[in-house]
């Protein structure tokens, strides 16, 4: 079975040293905890994931959920383990406190994320699904909605569900069928059926809080038609308590390359009974606030399986004996020398190592834009910080998890044959972290939405607020003689970057076709000049920490050493990347439909 | 269910017109087939595999085999599907006449592979491991041996098998512990353990006849001292008639990511009878013979299951309705347009398809070399054609195979959320092509062969004597007004190529480690050259076959323009393969080993 240690001391870097995050009381309620509470509190989610969460991830891979007499059973341990998640708390963590909610930061509550989904993606999925829903009612919830519903979605006795998909409307939610008609003063009865559901039905809580998208009867058609409800698996009574079952139900269980362990579901709606969340067709607009935040929580799944898969690999590296280092016998003692000799393993643990701590150190950082954007005393500032959060949410989203599949694969292949087979736990990981660059947005949607929403449509003034921020980075610390050379690395990015962008700025309006053609590559040059950004910003820290004679030092160079590998390994795909960018129109564009 | 049309325009394409085989009458045999017999033997391996095999392979991975009462049992229709295989002589096309054989050259046999391995890659390996115990009886067996085998595994009543990885011992064959004991004259006793043995049992054939590495008493330890065994399942009398079982079994069967109609077994080996293939000890060198051939064989695998994913991703990309043209609506009179109006899905459908053109042809001319090396008239051009054959072996499996399986990704990724469940088979795509990476040699094992043994260790001849055709084919053809900024591409790459080899061979005497670090991004950088070199020759046979007034001009169009897709999105990645390559000393091989 897969082991896991939670990378606490990382969380301190990123929280403490990187971005300072106990230092920032402008921040609303940065004041209410301290270093020593938020390392206790992500202590106790790491114990909570490796003992409880981790022995079931591949039990759940393995049984699966099933579909019986109608109702979803999910695998065993998964509904003692749950009820020990909400006895915990661990739901709790970042919501409201009027409704039960700890009040902790963004910035906290995504590392603890992390290590859920690293040890069991398919069980963090409950929650996660759980805290969209309370995240939806919370912000477009009438007061009315709130009592319903959010006290219990907080603490996790109620889950959530997302219903958006149907089988021809999954990208496209403009071609969304399912109706609601109103029944009487504020309830609707829903009609249709949704597939994809994750965590439509299941036996973990009690009741289910399903937000789904309708459309009612004077609805326009198209995506300005679209209205989200609230309709729970069972009524809601007004003294909370639970009355009859509503006209829903899980139709079928989808058969699924992974997350065997969440219950994916056909969820058909008949005539269900349902409370409107927000104003009427702005359904799509209250999903979309949250938007931000969901995909930084997909992001997180991305770079979860992949620290577990690297962890892992490393492990299985040091420990197995094959053949002998190129360059001379290291441990004549054994009958061979372990992988980690080998230069290709090593270039696939770092390849790993140095996208890990670098994606980490950016949803650290992404997550704090959209705390700041929420709580920092300034007006500006929260603009500002939002701005940035909505730029780099699709990188975020897109780039993790695109990266972080990879790094699965690599993790895969350094077990050979052994990484093939269910037994080591390898294969689940890839598996698993293949759907994170499809669902919440395929890549290609975060790709087109960067490019064309979060910079063309804003002429740039986001990228430039942030170019700006590279550039005094770079001016002030080029010529340091420790980070100097790593700095050259985010210069190189940063560079490549600017000409894309341009490029792509001068031909985007004659042809609009060429930004789809070109924003994969684009997505993907602009998340390696942002985690060249991040490493630069951390070998600075490091550098730092260690002329202040740090007593960690060993801890701070390897953070050094890494930052280097980054920029000579992952930092020199810019130059190609930019010429994908560059060469996009002709080949993609006008390449003959009949010709494919 | 996943559909499938056998590229059999493209086999013509690439056989007649690029590699022009029916004028090769100096290859012995080459007289005894013209393109009409060729087409009609693709084709009618193109209505198997399509009308047959096709049908069971999603049944095959739902299924999967089963062991009962020890004897292993496939999916259901797999036995029916081998009798009717076996009837039809698939197994014989390129085996010898003199056992059963129709001795027809790989660069045939290699593309009915492809169709079998698009169609259903577990059960192709089935004929495909057997071809494999043929080759080495065939090549290093006894006329004993010979006789008692060839004439049953050609025709394919009995299967064949390679036992080479113990638990402790997968690319480090020097650690095998298997022991055989002479018991009387040309008889050893085999006992041991195999794991990951591919078509290891079965209810599909009367006999196995397994080839298994082991040591005989008197070995010397590490590789020099393996021996090469057949060891069939139920013993054979001289009248060829089947004697009793040997003492053999499959114990246990693996539980993979893929390939679940093949039967991946563990086998025990309690001793077993068995016959030396080959002189005692050369057991490594009798296997290394048939390397080239077994290589080629899964990198055709690559290929094979990319090609299948792309040819579906296409049709879903044609059909599926989701979304609006970024430069207008096309089809306003339905709700959406298709999804190959979008740029990003072009992008992945145009990647997989100039890959797969590309492999295609390298995979014929790496065929092609695999024949001349053995059919050639004339002593040198069968010793050069060795060479380049060696050459390009680890780029055929390593690169095809890791590339392959990214278009296999990408492929599924044009099916959004669709991609990800069983129903549409794209996600058994990925779980299949995913092995090919790592068995007969991880694509790690193949980087160094071809950076350590088939170019430094050689003083880059090899190289060297194709490096000059590359620049003979740019100097003839660079000016070309058609052509010429096609080979622009090749070009670029070919000058990353020269001076990454450069730097590394300067390098490699005084930092051996270095070989394995750089050896990866050396792979894929030389990958993509071949496919350039390739693309500019399609282009240049395509360019050709217009001047000529070809009546088939949408298909030497297609070619060209792909052709240029190909320079503009896959061979601008040799600047930043390249860049790792020079980069990757100080980073990867000093890197400490505790910090990872």
């Amino acid at each position: 079975m897969p082991s896991y240690q939670a990378p606490l001391r990382d969380y301190q870097f990123v929280l403490q040293d990187l971005l300072g995050i106990y230092q920032r009381n402008e921040l609303a309620g940065f004041d209410q905890f301290d270093h020593e509470l938020v390392d206790a509190i992500l202590q106790g989610v790491a114990q909570f994931t490796r003992e409880i969460m981790l022995p079931l991830n591949q039990t759940g891979d393995q049984q699966g959920c099933s579909l019986q007499d109608g109702k979803v059973v999910t695998p065993s341990g998964f509904k003692a383990a749950y009820q020990q998640y909400v006895e915990s708390g661990w739901g709790t963590l970042i919501c409201d406190p009027e409704f039960g909610g700890q009040g902790l930061p963004e910035v906290v509550g995504i590392f603890a994320t992390e290590m859920q989904t690293a040890t069991n993606m398919a069980f963090a999925m409950y929650p996660g699904l759980t805290h969209g829903a309370y995240s939806a009612i919370h912000a477009h919830g009438s007061d009315r909605l709130k009592q319903k519903y959010l006290n219990k979605l907080v603490s996790g006795e109620w889950t959530g569900t997302m219903n958006l998909t149907e089988s021809h409307a999954g990208t496209d939610l403009a071609l969304l069928r399912t109706k609601a008609v109103p029944v009487e003063e504020g309830y609707f009865a829903i009609t249709g059926e949704k597939i994809f559901i994750s965590s439509g039905d299941h036996d973990l809580a009690d009741n289910i809080v399903h937000l789904v998208l309708a459309r009612l009867p004077d609805a326009p058609a198209g995506v300005k038609g679209i209205s989200l409800f609230a309709v729970p698996k069972f009524m809601v009574n007004e003294d909370g308590s639970l009355g009859a079952a509503n006209h829903l139900a899980a139709a079928s269980l989808e058969h699924k390359m992974g997350i065997h362990g969440n219950a994916t579901c056909v969820m058909t709606f008949d005539g269900a009974i349902g409370e409107l969340v927000g104003a009427p067709h702005q359904g799509l607009r209250a999903m979309f606030t949250m938007m931000n935040q969901a995909r930084l929580g997909v992001g997180v799944q991305g770079l979860g399986v992949s620290e577990i898969a690297y962890q892992n690999a490393l492990a299985y590296a040091q420990d197995r004996l094959q053949g002998r280092a190129l360059g001379g016998t290291r441990y004549p003692q054994q009958a061979a020398d372990p992988l980690l000799v080998h230069g290709d393993v090593r270039r696939m643990l770092l390849a790993q190592k140095a996208f890990n701590e670098g994606a980490r150190a950016l949803i650290g950082q992404q997550a704090l834009w959209l705390d700041e954007a929420e709580r920092h005393s300034e007006p500006q500032q929260r603009q500002g910080a939002a701005k940035l959060a909505a730029l780099f949410t699709p990188v975020v989203k897109g780039f993790v998890t695109d990266q972080g599949f990879k790094a699965c694969v690599d993790a895969q292949q350094v077990f050979g044959g052994h990484g093939y087979i269910h037994e080591w736990g390898m294969e689940q990981f890839v598996r698993d972290s293949r759907i994170a660059m499809i669902y919440e947005g395929t890549n290609g949607v975060q790709a087109l939405d960067l490019l064309g929403r979060k910079i063309l449509a804003d002429n740039g003034a986001a990228l430039e607020a942030w170019s700006t921020e590279v550039k005094q980075l770079l001016q002030a610390h080029s010529g340091d003689g420790s980070v100097g050379p790593i700095l050259q690395g985010l210069a190189g990015a940063a560079s490549e970057l600017q000409r894309a962008t341009a490029y792509l700025a001068e031909r985007a309006g004659s042809t609009p076709d060429l930004l789809g053609a070109a924003s994969m590559p684009y997505l993907q040059l602009m998340g390696i000049t942002a985690l060249a950004w991040m490493w630069s910003r951390m070998a600075i820290t490091a550098q730092a920490k260690l002329d202040d004679g740090s007593t960690d030092e060993a801890f701070y160079r390897n953070k050094l050493q890494t930052a280097q590998f980054f920029m000579d390994y992952w930092a020199v795909q810019a130059v190609s990347l930019r010429q994908q960018v560059a060469r996009a129109s002709g080949g993609i564009v006008e390449f003959d439909d009949a010709a494919f």
